[in-house]
């Protein structure tokens, strides 16, 4: 008998789920970045410039020196006690080292944890969230994770029934959500973020959206909101919140805040706020509102991707859902060790008086400031080039331009039975080695097309984007303008 | 509105899903300890005795100083080149580290990787697998993992598309395997293995247990075997892997072969074989058998768990059904990057004339050789115990003594609605302190108790566990011998 498992035969789920951010267009660079290795004359470019994925340090960031050290230090703690290590390693980084292994049981980094994490490293994180709201956090409430992705994945499997619980996603969103929804079974209820008045997020478009699917038989549990925004790159306002949080009571929906750009806000005039420093400061506790905030040391200035460090505060659910809650967190065992660390460190970095605390500051602030600078950059170019508006990032890491595309283009498109984003992202991947994520794969209004660009390569690289971009631009529409 | 997520209205499969791992017992069990530290003279015992989780590091075995050196290295390249690293670090650890920086692209320790998992590291398993087995192995089969489990989980999402698919799972059995399965949906068939025999798998009952569920209109789809045998601790022996193959070809089935014990065999007459090299020693090969074996750094000599490191190999799967395997794993971007080099680590540990060759070697024979004295001396105890019989833990790290509960106990048990295994575990665990896991968590054949024991506790604990466990079973059968 032959093998058996075929696409006919596995789970259709699967099939249905789809992931843009690693999907057709990011295949294809990886295969021109090998044919250029192989022969190099074959293109007209020498380097695939990657613009598709939030990793910085893919791109040449450098890692934040204190946060390495406590790391080493903890992955090989017998060195603690060396005199070298003192020459090697800053007085700071030995000191928290030595903390976190203390609160490691048996001082023992290779074993697992409780189910949610260590409970000396959720202690630092809850009195991080407590120093950075206002407002009480508990250590119970934290359960670290590998990234956020698992966390959003276990909210998804708890809530998620049958195709008939439906969870409230922004269009544009972060393909996690719509990849994590169709793996559950469950139904994406989309509600449209305004464009025109910069991504803008209104409970009007929130109500109508939640009718609408009840109308059709959908049960909606949960509202994801993404702030900063993916790929959209908005930061709301704090009374946009505010109402926000006022519909999640008023409906009894979960609010999964995804708040994993917390620390990258680039204009003056806007501030983080977390949804449950906003749902507190209304009065609303845990008998209120089901709350849950995602974060990640995948992103911030520290873009430690790599590490799958994480964790989410779950707040407002009965003692019995908890249970559950945390039974799902056990099946895995724990989460990484190596980056439960991690997530502490990011929580609480080096402070004033600290050895370390002048060069974090400058690794921090260089950081930051150079993505500001990216971010005004691109957005600018991309607002010159003809047929192409953008919106400002606040935060985040990304633009997400919108592209009125010639209709010869959408037909040229169309004749080759590719989706029109996907058609311009192709063609600009291949004349220049420029790789965007085709909006598509986040989701757009219906006849609308944009695509995202990170602005995460290195600062000296924009320049040569700018250029290619706008002359592969140029061409593109000299050859399709209506 | 009050908030309305309650255990009424959360997925039915959550709840279902069982996890005894990390179940009432351990639960029970951080309570004393809590309970002693606050009031130490409240039990006649000072300490939690764990013997309930195979998880070494955190009853005191060291991890192995090459691993260790070379991960911090890794997390710190930034020492790499000054001179007190040559003091504080093994010569070839600082090569490895070097060698393995350089397979990264950029040196991007903290950078998502390819979501396979690094390049180069899938290269150094896949020649240890070549190595190992004397077969050819494919990096791009290769599969890296945040440990075992969310391999096992993305094999179960493919493949089961609703209650009518079935997975063979032996009894007992490791409890992710059923939890999974609940998770996604599908329904466990069981096989038992055949405690008179030392937990012999007997083909005749897979071919029972598959007519039936046949009949019983269930598609079964994949066979789980756990080799060296979790929680049982047996071998397979050639000749009965040969058989194993031979029927997963002819049903085409799935054959998930965990090998997470493949290092941890104690005994001198037998020997691990993965499932790859027994299906292509007779003669099958990738259009014969869809195969997939999951390896871990959390067990073996090194006991790495809270890396969360470990690998799948999937071969015999079409290029279309590999593209959503591909997919599931992108989801969730990658594994943590101090995982993956910790898998190439252990699949290609220091070799013959390299610096810490000797080092490495007595680390783990060290380790080796005492969990086997450990294994011996436990089996020994449990087989002097009135109604317990004890087969031989010939490999992984644990021994599933059956215990001929009396019926007055059975009675007592029924009486305060509590499984008779949990009733003595739990007595167990109150008078002495020490944790084992009920069988019922594993399953067994009905009307038969029996607990999970590791032999995983510090050596020198052993005398003490025996003793403890001597006079508490002495006590118990006194109390309740028919």
């Amino acid at each position: 008998m032959a093998p058996q498992v075929t696409v006919d035969s596995i789970n259709a789920r699967v099939i249905e789920c789809q992931y843009a951010v690693r999907g057709e267009i990011v295949i294809l660079a990886q295969k021109l970045r090998q044919e250029i290795q192989a022969k190099p004359e074959a293109y007209p470019f020498q380097e695939i410039l990657y613009c598709n994925i939030g990793n910085p340090q893919s791109l040449g960031q450098k890692s934040i020196t204190f946060f390495r050290e406590v790391l080493a230090l903890c992955d090989h703690p017998a060195i603690l006690a060396k005199s070298e290590t003192q020459a090697l390693f800053s007085a700071d980084s030995i000191e928290r080292a030595r903390k976190i292994l203390d609160q490691i049981p048996g001082r023992a980094t290779g074993a697992y944890s409780h189910s949610q994490g260590i409970k000396g490293l959720r202690d630092t994180i809850a009195a991080a969230i407590e120093a950075r709201d206002g407002f009480p956090a508990d250590p119970n409430d934290i359960f670290m994770t590998d990234g956020a992705s698992p966390a959003v994945h276990m909210m998804m499997q708890l809530l998620i029934r049958s195709e008939k619980d439906g969870i409230l996603c922004p269009i544009p969103q972060y393909p996690l959500y719509s990849a994590s929804i169709a793996l559950h079974g469950g139904t994406l209820v989309p509600y449209y973020l305004d464009e025109a008045t910069g991504w803008g997020l209104e409970v009007s478009e929130l109500k109508k959206q939640l009718q609408e699917a009840k109308s059709n038989g959908i049960t909606v549990r949960a509202l994801v909101v993404i702030n900063p925004g993916n790929p959209t790159g908005q930061v709301l306002a704090e009374e946009n919140q505010k109402a926000i949080v006022e519909f999640c009571k008023e409906e009894g929906l979960v609010l999964l805040a995804d708040e994993v750009y917390q620390e990258n806000v680039y204009v003056p005039e806007k501030k983080f706020h977390s949804f449950k420093k906003v749902a507190r400061s209304m009065g609303y506790g845990e008998k209120d509102i089901h709350l849950v905030s995602f974060q990640s040391v995948s992103k911030g200035y520290y873009g430690e991707c790599g590490k799958r460090g994480g964790y989410m505060e779950v707040t407002g659910f009965g003692a019995d859902v908890r249970e559950h809650i945390y039974k799902l967190a056990s099946v895995n065992l724990c989460s990484n060790i190596t980056g439960q660390i991690l997530a502490s460190l990011v929580m609480s970095p080096p402070k004033v008086g600290d050895k370390s605390y002048e060069s974090y500051i400058a690794e921090r602030d260089g950081i930051l400031s150079s993505l500001a600078r990216r971010a005004k950059t691109l957005e600018d170019a991309f607002n010159k080039l003809e047929g192409i508006t953008c919106n400002k990032a606040e935060g985040a890491m990304y633009l997400f331009p919108r592209i009125n595309l010639p209709k010869k283009a959408i037909k040229a498109a169309e004749e080759v039975k590719t989706a029109p984003d996907l058609f311009y992202c192709r063609r600009l991947l291949n004349e220049t080695g420029i790789v965007f994520v085709p909006g598509s794969g986040f989701g757009q209004v219906p006849g609308t097309w944009h695509f995202r660009c990170t602005i995460l390569p290195q600062e000296e690289k924009i320049p040569a984007i700018v250029t290619r971009l706008t002359d592969f631009h140029k061409r593109f529409m000299d050859e399709f303008r209506d």
